[in-house]
């Protein structure tokens, strides 16, 4: 087994990250999904405690009192948490964990040094991002534009990704992601056991 | 399409690296293979032009002279030779370049700052290794000894790669080697000029 990391996808706006992660957490089984807290309002087909954790403002900023956050940010006027206990347990125990998380939180995730891959979904022109906003009827059209401003924004932090993957088709970006989650665990601080392993066997 | 780059893998012998790059190539056709030069003699399977480029000690060093080799080495008492003009003119055609090669001559592929991945083959254990160079009966009792104390200075180098790949299933290897080829082309560096792209669209 390879040492456990985590592995940080962001994306502007209606890049079409939740679609992906279910696909991903179908395929791979031993991948899990670190659920955020948020104080925004559930839409109409998200699960508590499988999309997010749903909770208070007051709930939130205890959280935050008790350091049980690992990051947290305001984003779009709510608060979006990632907890440490979970994940600092997984990774002790060796376990690939998703984090689908925005430019300002994966930043911070960077700063906490944890082994970590940084993936960044981007949409294959903007046309096709306002596209994909719009479609997404559930949001009115001042926060359609809010979303396009940020997602302008959101762009520029592309450098602190190691990884862009376009997502033009969602079956190949799916394929992209798995495939580079496929290949970190290949990497040589990860799989230094297996060779010091190796070399002692040959002694 | 993303940027040109070499795939440098080296194995310790009997690592399985011969099977493996065929069954690569055959799935991935935006790949091509360099063929080395060599002044060692054919195997009953190996195809000149395809496998290697056979030549006398005296063509090899004529073009060891030219500066024809991007590196060389003597392995094994034979010469082994990689050709710069290929690989230079593939890297600028924004190809992916396979390259099979011992530890010497990735230590010095990887000294010309080329663009490059390593991956490093490993038997999934020493008795396996033994097993597999037993198995290949092209060769003597002496010549297998030699190959094998020389696989175990051969697994001192594995520092000098990004990646290392257990070759205990074939398919398993090769799939590891095919994501590793797909997750480096989502390389930040490798794909900035549709990012960029992006960017200019959202102003």
């Amino acid at each position: 087994m390879s040492k456990g990391f985590l592995v940080v996808i962001s994306s502007p706006s209606g890049g079409g990250k939740t679609t992906l992660r279910e696909e991903i957490l179908k395929c791979e089984k031993d991948i899990c999904y670190s659920v955020s807290y948020t104080t925004r309002l559930p839409r109409r087909e998200e699960v508590p405690g499988k999309d997010y954790y749903f909770v208070s403002r007051e709930k939130f900023l205890q959280l935050v009192k008790e350091n049980r956050f690992i990051e947290w940010a305001e984003v779009h006027g709510h608060f979006y948490g990632t907890p440490r206990d979970f994940i600092e347990e997984n990774i002790q125990k060796g376990k690939i964990l998703l984090l689908d998380i925005d430019v300002q939180g994966a930043r911070k995730i960077k700063e906490c040094n944890l082994p970590s891959v940084f993936i960044f979904l981007i949409p294959p022109s903007w046309k096709e991002l306002e596209r994909r906003l719009l479609k997404r009827s559930t949001e009115s059209e001042k926060e359609i534009k809010k979303r396009l401003k940020r997602a302008k924004e959101e762009l520029s932090f592309y450098q602190d990704y190691d990884y862009l993957v376009v997502n033009r088709l969602i079956e190949e970006a799916i394929q992209d992601i798995r495939c580079i989650i496929r290949a970190e665990k290949c990497r040589r601080a990860r799989k230094e056991k297996w060779i010091k392993q190796l070399i002692s066997e040959s002694s």
